[in-house]
């Protein structure tokens, strides 16, 4: 950590700040400028050195923190790209992989339908919602575990693997006996209680950015779950709210490739969420293969009109064919295949 | 709601919207514009008719809904300002409330200290975390319900009610059994399984704006708690999260002022987070009360620079002394006492 | 417009407005639902009718507007793509069109060398700024005339057409003699005097979004040119600021996907401001291609760590001709040249 | 300003930092720590040595800053609040000044008509637009030099100053023939060949901060009047865009506070654009009062639903009389008057 002190602080402020530094078992080093006088605080564990303690004491501007706070997550730990292994999938491999399905599991026979559509169109992990948060508690909260049964069945069928989100620590048993990668949705990217729950757990955890989340805070959650003992986590760029309202979310694509260079987490894309416009799901789901994405998430539905959630942002079957197509030449261009 | 079909739309993509409207048993009104036609669905409970449905069809320009999602939040469910009882408060009455403590309780003799000059300064409510949401898993969680005690010693020394956070489902028992309100925080505010859990407790809840929810999301949140049956919500405006850096966060005073437009639920503000530096608070707290909140969050410490979190934020009690002092006549020029 | 009214307005209240309608010359459709009344405004030109005033009438709620407001800008006024000709480039036609160069024209070799180089890797129009917008008064401000001339003296030698910043009214004839196309940076996005002048010019016109600008005012920009006469405009996504700080800027890949639904201009891409960072450039042109834009604005420099301005997001030459290489199969993969 | 180099940068990489600050005739102070190496530049002039040629270093992590870029407008500067005078109001004095008037000069009786009604109820300046920004080229764009000959007939029939909007270097004469303060609008926030030309002029320059303008921009816009000369200038916070959709913009009540901190120049508030809602006027004036702002600009407008612009966020005339009467208690709170 470094601290700024103000122009003309006094002396005995100075003082009282270096003290302070030396209480907490760190080193000072003192830098005067023509301005201003810096502190660099040396050997810190910024973990334990606040930089806000600093900030109230007189004659302090303020501080910079210099190192990054997470470190299990960071390419510093592992230059090497992590592979999750599931079934039918090494996700963070050359092969972007692909998981597709509807927001939400609505019966039986559309989830057995949508999964051998999926599979046959070259995706090898299904998704499906059976525990649903819903901005309204009036509106269809998903169909719990009878949904996890119909994916259990629906892998029994097709071989794909499967994904499906887990909303709180107390279903964490019952969703795990059923899926093979648990999903955290935006709303839970900083639900530290669940988190630290999954870092305890020995399955995948897909891990969604926050709603307006920093690409640090993402990171810090997969930290959670890491330092847990947990280090099957791959995150994921599903887009942020910012002011622009022409679309639902603004797909951040920088994340993306900025996410390539800090952690060697494999990097996921979800494009309906980050769109909200099903029209605009081929173009983006090429902008982040070109990015550099390891896995793309996609809503496909038998019959999106009639779709029980996010209906606007789901691709039909024949969408979904047409799209898969159209990335594969993408892929060779970034030397990756899908 | 209405759907506003594209520029010469056919005339089968206006019935098959019609059709579809009329399926899920509502009553169309249809206006022919001279350039574009507008279906209004009649009748409708929104939760069951999704925009997103009609916004796949072909012909649909886009949709618009008309009525509010929330119902027990608004003011058209309630006209007359609820009132939240607890011991030694009327939580949005006439008398604004000011709930005053550490960010989190550091020890037993650091609490009781605090409480009582919190109290004699003009308090009536006593705040404090035991269960602490950490952007990092390697700084203080917490003292847990050692701290939880701690508080409720604070309670009976002082007469203080106590607000303590709850950050899982599975810690309602835990918390419940000591503190008189449930605080959710921002990281939880869409934390829907929490919600519904506390919707089935009888205490009151302090819900918090998330750092990026909209006024609606907050409502909605509130909405969650009260439709399982719980009535005594308050929602706090804390901050947003938006492109300035200077301040960490951005206080939404236009929010303060809307939601007493909006609903019958008292309207809380916490400038601590709302700014996240010390010598902006006061100026704060005055905008807060000039503009209509009924309850003021602040944090407390006494001695902000060995805080062991938002040691930044938090007033001495020398400041929180001064502070209510000035936020007397401020109180009376708006009609209310503190 | 449809104008809203409140739950239970009273029956003088909706008949104000519906006066307030027939007096501005338009007709009313009335339908009355359960719950509300909702008033149609049929034959409007909706900028003689503003729905602020109908907001502050008694009992209205809420208005909301039915029609775009840009006319000349929409795929409405043309189906077919636009297509800008200046020397050696199609703008907007199938070959995506490479407009590269330094941030500030520098000196006369830099230039020179700059325009051989970008040249030989595939680009065709030269950039380079004479006029800069500098957030400090302090920094260096552009060489003015003197640059200009040296863009000139580099089209002459190299066959490149020439795009440079015009900042003010009083600068277009000066700018006007020199370059081929006209630059409107971000920070002018809304200089309503600057767009109206350009609009009496015949020269092409590179319309920046604003640093936070939306789409609807990044194409009201446009008919602003558009409606004094000017029609060729093309429209360019430069990121936007939001709470994310890892990057300069956010760079918005759903605008470059959806302008291109909404608008028959050439979209363009500016990776570098887009993300503030050199590294982050490759892949971002990348998925800007893939996501369909017509045009890549790209900063090059003879040596980025002794530029006058932007050296962080400036590829130097190697790093362009690598750009030009790799962008070659994903420009075939989505049907176009580069 | 501090240049952060990587973990394990390679002794090479930190002498090619250190060798580069020495060219650029700054001194190094280098510190070793126990993971990274930092250099720091000292008697830096930042704007001669730009964060953005270091970053693109090998070796380099980041950099930070030391100083703010501004000066003149700073409180290093001038620890005492500047005073500001025009004919009948001394601008940052102890009276809180109240400048009211309409959106847009409408026709010579409007003007007159509300000019006496506001100086009445307590203003000390008219505000009104002649020249206006409109979002769209087809709106009304103001009376121009008509409306400014009227605005001049209500300074001489009530003795009250007048401010009105100047948009473009050409129009700098014109207005300032006829206006006491010249109005820069938060859209012009950085045409820095606006605020140059400014700078020359010798009347106050009224400063709004840009739509989505930092706090450090807003001040840069005024260093950007100050440097070329005229050091009167008052700057507005008007409110930020921001996620929220619920008001027109999110007033950004910290930064009136902190503004007071950081600068000498009069902080202005603008509670009509701050919210766009006439409703939450009275509130969010009454907050800005208390925060600390010594200027309260206020549309007026004697029939809010005819006005030709921004009725929506207008004060009819009882509206105003009714607030100027409550701001009062709340300015003696905060020891002020108004």
């Amino acid at each position: 950590m470094i601290i700024v002190m103000k122009q003309g602080a006094a002396q005995p402020d100075i003082e009282a700040v270096v003290k302070r530094v030396e209480e907490l078992g760190k080193k000072v080093h003192l830098s005067r400028g023509e301005a201003r006088t810096i502190i660099g605080v040396i050997g810190a564990d910024d973990h334990m050195v606040s930089e806000a303690n600093f900030e109230v004491m007189d004659g302090v501007e303020k501080t910079m923190r210099v190192m990054q706070p997470y470190k299990l997550a960071s390419r510093d730990f592992s230059q090497e790209n992590s592979i999750i292994n599931v079934p039918g999938a090494a996700i963070g491999g050359k092969k972007i992989v692909v998981m597709a399905g509807p927001c939400s599991v609505e019966s039986r026979e559309m989830i057995l339908e949508t999964a051998h559509m999926v599979k046959e169109a070259g995706a090898t992990v299904l998704r499906g919602g059976a525990f649903k948060p819903r901005s309204s508690p009036y509106s269809f909260q998903g169909m719990g575990e009878e949904g996890l049964k119909y994916l259990a069945e629906a892998r029994e069928a097709t071989g794909l693997s499967i994904i499906t989100e887990v909303m709180s620590v107390d279903e964490i048993d019952l969703v795990g006996a059923y899926t093979d990668i648990f999903q955290v949705g935006a709303r839970n990217n900083q639900n530290y209680s669940l988190l630290k729950a999954l870092g305890k757990t020995k399955k995948p955890v897909f891990l969604k950015r926050g709603i307006s989340g920093t690409i640090q805070e993402l990171l810090m959650g997969a930290e959670y779950i890491m330092s847990g003992g947990n280090m099957q986590v791959m995150i994921c760029e599903r887009g942020i709210r910012t002011y622009e309202t022409s679309t639902r979310n603004t797909f951040d694509i920088n994340a993306v490739a900025l996410l390539k260079e800090l952690t060697h987490l494999p990097v996921c894309a979800d494009p309906a969420h980050g769109t909200g416009m099903a029209s605009l799901v081929p173009a983006i789901s090429k902008a982040a293969v070109a990015a550099g994405a390891d896995v793309l998430m996609l809503e496909v539905h038998p019959d999106p009109k009639r779709a029980w959630s996010d209906g606007a942002q789901s691709l039909n079957p024949a969408g979904f064919s047409k799209l898969m197509t159209e990335l594969r030449p993408i892929a060779a261009a970034v030397g990756r295949e899908i």
